[in-house]
């Protein structure tokens, strides 16, 4: 939620000889992602997000993002569009960072969704995976289980600190999980990271989804799995099990889910926790205590690995 | 350059029921302002910005800037206007703190103010004070020559340890102002912190001026001073005598000065020098150091007084 990098009108005007967009007529640094830098844009053309990829984004995977997200626009997904240059290429270098122009999506983001919003979201979910059935690009999943072990290591004592004896039921869920993880089921593109604040909405309709710098290929049920952890609890994590219903069924008028990624929902939801929990825990620990960027609770996820730990069938999740 | 105060959906919402602005289509934090968090606010109506007040602006105060802001927008200048809700008032408390909406204002800021650029906030500077010829509200300028030495109290060793021997500079400097200051020039509302980040161009024309919390009643051309030495100055203290000019002579085609005015220029300039340079050493003592907000570098109004202490008069301005 910061501007890292400074874009001047000079600067500015340099980037968009380079573009068809005219000239600018305003431009704002807006207060949107934690790890690049964003800027509103408007021209004569309409409204854009200029994006600069600081260091957190790895460059070479950068024509994946673009690609889906300009794959989704074209099937008419509520997604950014990155504006080709007068070259085709989207992608330009701005103080040594690449840098994109993104079409702009009206709607907001819900702070607490509700069941409709929750609904939308299913929808949108399946659409977005169908949307996707003929990408043909690939991104391993580089926060999927193989990276789990190795982002825990040495962490114990700060988990403990949080709750006492969460390292130990941690010990115990990775082994789990390592010993459980489906070899396979149907995969593609996913988003991995469908945040409500990674969506926007508008007269109750799903209206837009960002922020595709941790999409890449795995899984698709795996995806539903994040979404169910992210929609469908409350505070303390406490499961709330009408949203899920509405957010898988919803997600089924779009696409049916096979009987096996059914009975893998409960192991993948529990996977999601993890990742989300791990890479909490890890920023908690690199993040200064006075910063301006306040880090994610890591506990928020730990206590839904509780749940997950306790859920026997694809029915405690609505399915 | 931050969002201090976070808006969920559910809040704005309801605050936007108070407005005749229709729901909101887009809302983003921006990166505007240090005292406040601002956020870029679509309806149907149009695009405004949602200001927050925080802290540091005296809330007091807030009908004087509003009174100012909606006095210029009502003579087609292009400040912002303050939204009146539908109870005929345009500020409501969010959070338990004052919040306003205002116009949307285009335009980009020069980060390097060229000639053209001068000439045309001198103009700009102009049609502002006469607009406000006939604005009657009234607020002392608390950060003028009473609220010096105060400032001043303690900071000789910041000052030395920033540049050897600064210290003594700054004690002739404000005894030297203490003994000179004009008693009266002509007055009215100023804005006093016209710096270029705080105007808007387009097509070369002066299209937006804002933030207008530091505005109060003072000597009229204490605020072209303020702009001298915000605008005509290159780095390092190097004033730049055709900005100067150029300024100046454009300023005088909408309201000449009076000969006391010019006069007094040399002093305004440095006095001008001297509020900045101390509330700048007041503030980089206020940060810590891995603060992500970079306070602004006292050094660079240290040089400028060491220009003003030399000029001998009017013409070493351009006047």
């Amino acid at each position: 939620m910061a501007v890292y990098t400074d874009i001047d009108d000079v600067t500015l005007s340099a980037l968009l000889d380079a573009y068809d967009l005219g000239p600018p007529l305003a431009f704002k640094g807006i207060a949107e992602g934690v790890q690049n830098s964003n800027f509103l844009l408007e021209t004569s053309k309409g409204r854009f997000i200029l994006t600069v990829f600081e260091e957190r984004t790895q460059k070479e995977h950068l024509p994946f993002f673009m690609g889906m997200m300009g794959h989704l626009a074209s099937k008419g997904f509520p997604a950014p569009l990155p504006v080709p240059a007068k070259d085709g290429n989207p992608l330009r270098i701005v103080h040594g960072k690449p840098v994109v122009i993104c079409t702009f999506l009206q709607g907001m983001s819900p702070r607490r969704p509700d069941i409709d919003q929750c609904r939308a979201l299913g929808q949108g979910l399946g659409r977005f995976h169908v949307s996707l059935g003929d990408f043909r690009m690939r991104r391993p999943n580089d926060l999927s289980i193989g990276a789990w072990p190795k982002m825990w290591e040495g962490r114990a004592a700060e988990a403990d600190a949080l709750s006492p004896g969460l390292s130990s039921q941690i010990d115990g869920d990775l082994e789990f999980l390592k010993a459980n993880w489906p070899k396979t089921l149907p995969g593609g593109a996913i988003h991995a990271d469908l945040f409500p604040d990674n969506t926007f909405f508008l007269d109750g309709k799903l209206s837009g989804v960002i922020d595709f710098y941790f999409a890449c290929s795995d899984f698709l049920a795996y995806d539903l799995a994040v979404c169910l952890n992210a929609w469908a609890f409350e505070r303390r994590g406490e499961f709330n099990l009408t949203k899920g219903r509405a957010l898988i069924a919803s997600y089924e008028t779009v696409r049916r889910l096979e009987p096996r990624e059914r009975a893998a929902l409960p192991l993948l939801c529990r996977g999601a926790a993890m990742r989300f929990f791990l890479t909490r825990l890890v920023d908690l620990a690199a993040t200064p205590k006075d910063a301006l960027v306040k880090p994610h609770n890591p506990l928020d996820y730990a206590e839904r690995l509780g749940f997950h730990r306790q859920a026997k069938s694809p029915e405690d999740y609505g399915a």
